[in-house]
């Protein structure tokens, strides 16, 4: 692991949820700024290899349907109109330890979301020169991370690969990011160059970008197929099933932390709100378990696909143990849900947020 | 921790919930036998540091509202007689993890349930030389356990203790037991002698046992006033609140294990059922989530306050993702509920043991 520890500072504030592979996520009470500083940015990685690349040699390579394969160099990349953006990432894993029975997975909390200030070229631009062949109508991004599957006890190889349909709305809004709050990618987040697509959960968002290939035929990869779709109760193993896209309408209480003794006397709840499918208007906070809802207020975004910070005024006057919940609505109307339906991985849980809080009495604490 | 892991086996049944105070839990499908072995019994402590009591020079002191205080050494007590029969042990804080949001205290799964056959001399035998006075109504046991423990940031010393009524059932099934499954008992389980409360979550069993005091006045210590009672959501602090005592009716899935991949075909389910409450009558399955019920078939008990092993034949013809859910009912007609009303500490969760598991296609798993 010193390939990571060495490159990367992993602070206390992020919690480690795997080693081999990778992942941490962020401690919810150190989202305490609208952009995550890098270091504690939560961390995914599929493999237990992260790739060292270096990146004057490093190029990436786009073929498939297009008039002829062509290449770039870093320093080609950096040399095409930049695009620099507020954009928030979301495992789709995240909050996935509180569904019940637990899902199949890395037991994520609530953490697994960050937002950084994102800087590269867009899709768009860079497809422009590659001359795509009318009826293509998928974009596969392949990462230059591997390493062994298993499923149903059978091991392959294989590398991280994922499409997204050639859609145009996509296109010039997924940024291919050199530069991440300023500063060149770290190793943990992709470097040299990672896709960013706005709006989908982040499995989408390949990191050590090294090819992207154009079909015309639905791609059928291992993380396509069998990863990132939706397996209900009840359901059999089929190529139909849901896959994963969007991110759903999901808020989160980032002060108090759950557990937290609030003193006596008024007191901020702060978080943040955020939706792929639309965007987030309204944001209700209940220190009744739910029983009762009060309107909190949102601030930003701060940027066109990042969430939305809130503050919520609290007048925590009598003493005993209250539970916080916390839910956002979208433009069309969707809103969060005490829970979702159960799904064999754990994808996509975006219901109520709850914490617990206790106000201690003023005679307290001798016990 | 040497002093734990040189004279007790901690096998790979036992899953750590935390190294100080030593806590673990014993993996449900490890549980294969109706008597737990004591290397895979679960081990509920409180403090760092695990008492290391001499037999030959410990001696167990009886006081307080008895005609003259009165002490017995360990030989003495081996010279009662003596009774011998399997009682269930649960941790007043199994299955916490599952409540939402998760309780405070150590995140326990569902395994802190264990079953053994303690040996030992009835509390009603030991008292009958104690000449106890009329009106006394309360006992109280002390280990030789003791530490710091905190509240709202106030650190302070106290030993182990809690009370249970002087109650003429409790005291001709209460053991003071210094043998388990045969041998005396390790360190971890209290030796050299331990109260076994049947019918009663485990935090009454106290262990290393030095001290019984018969009292005529409600004992005001730390864990019968700030530990062990049920603080619920709007409550403020008080001395009324509810004590945690009798077992609540409840039920474990042992095999499968969650997650598991079942082959089609037949396949046989089981578990187990207790409940301090009232003899369990009645263990009923789900294979849809809790949508259709079918009714199990309940073995022994194997002891009079011991579980009871359950199975269910299954067949798992179709291929799909299944939930399973078990639910016992007691003779009084009290079942298992979905969830429980949460409660800070996350005592008492008998909510509904729920699993997923999958039955794979005959022509996976080839991805």
């Amino acid at each position: 692991m010193d390939n990571i520890e060495s490159t990367n500072v992993v602070d206390s504030t992020l919690l480690s949820v795997s080693r081999e592979p990778f992942c941490a996520e962020t401690k919810l009470d150190s989202l305490d700024s609208g952009i995550t500083p890098t270091h504690r940015f939560y961390v995914r990685s599929h493999f237990a290899d992260i790739p060292s690349l270096d990146p004057d040699t490093w190029n990436l390579e786009i073929c498939g349907a297009i008039k002829h394969p062509i290449s770039f160099t870093l320093d080609e990349i950096k040399a095409m109109p930049s695009r620099e953006t507020a954009i928030t990432l979301e495992c789709a894993g995240n909050s996935r330890s509180y569904l019940a029975p637990p899902a199949e997975g890395l037991l994520f909390g609530h953490g697994a979301v960050s937002t950084a200030m994102w800087k590269g070229v867009t899709l768009a631009h860079v497809l422009k020169s590659a001359n795509v062949q009318p009826g293509a109508n998928v974009i596969i991004f392949t990462g230059a991370d591997s390493g062994e599957e298993e499923e149903h006890g059978v091991a392959f190889q294989l590398a991280y690969s994922r499409s997204i349909p050639l859609d145009t709305n996509l296109l010039t809004d997924i940024i291919l990011a050199y530069d991440m709050n300023g500063l060149p990618l770290t190793k943990s987040h992709g470097s040299p160059l990672r896709v960013v697509v706005p709006r989908w959960y982040a499995m989408s968002s390949v990191k050590w970008l090294k090819r992207i290939e154009i079909s015309n035929t639905p791609f059928n990869g291992f993380f396509q197929k069998r990863r990132y779709v939706f397996i209900n109760e009840g359901e059999e193993r089929q190529e139909s099933r849901e896959p994963v896209t969007l991110m759903r309408v999901k808020s989160i209480v980032i002060s108090p932390n759950h557990g937290a003794i609030v003193q006596r006397g008024p007191f901020t709840i702060t978080g943040y709100a955020w939706s792929g499918e639309a965007a987030v208007t309204r944001i209700e906070l209940s220190t009744t378990g739910g029983r009762t809802w009060q309107d909190a207020t949102l601030f930003g975004p701060l940027g066109e696909h990042a969430w939305r910070p809130w503050v919520f005024q609290w007048s925590a006057d009598e003493p005993g143990h209250y539970i916080i919940k916390v839910r956002a609505t979208d433009t069309s109307g969707r809103t969060q849900p005490d829970s979702i339906p159960w799904n064999f991985r754990g994808y996509a849980n975006n219901s109520i947020h709850t914490i617990a809080v206790e106000v201690p009495s003023t005679d307290d604490p001798n016990p």
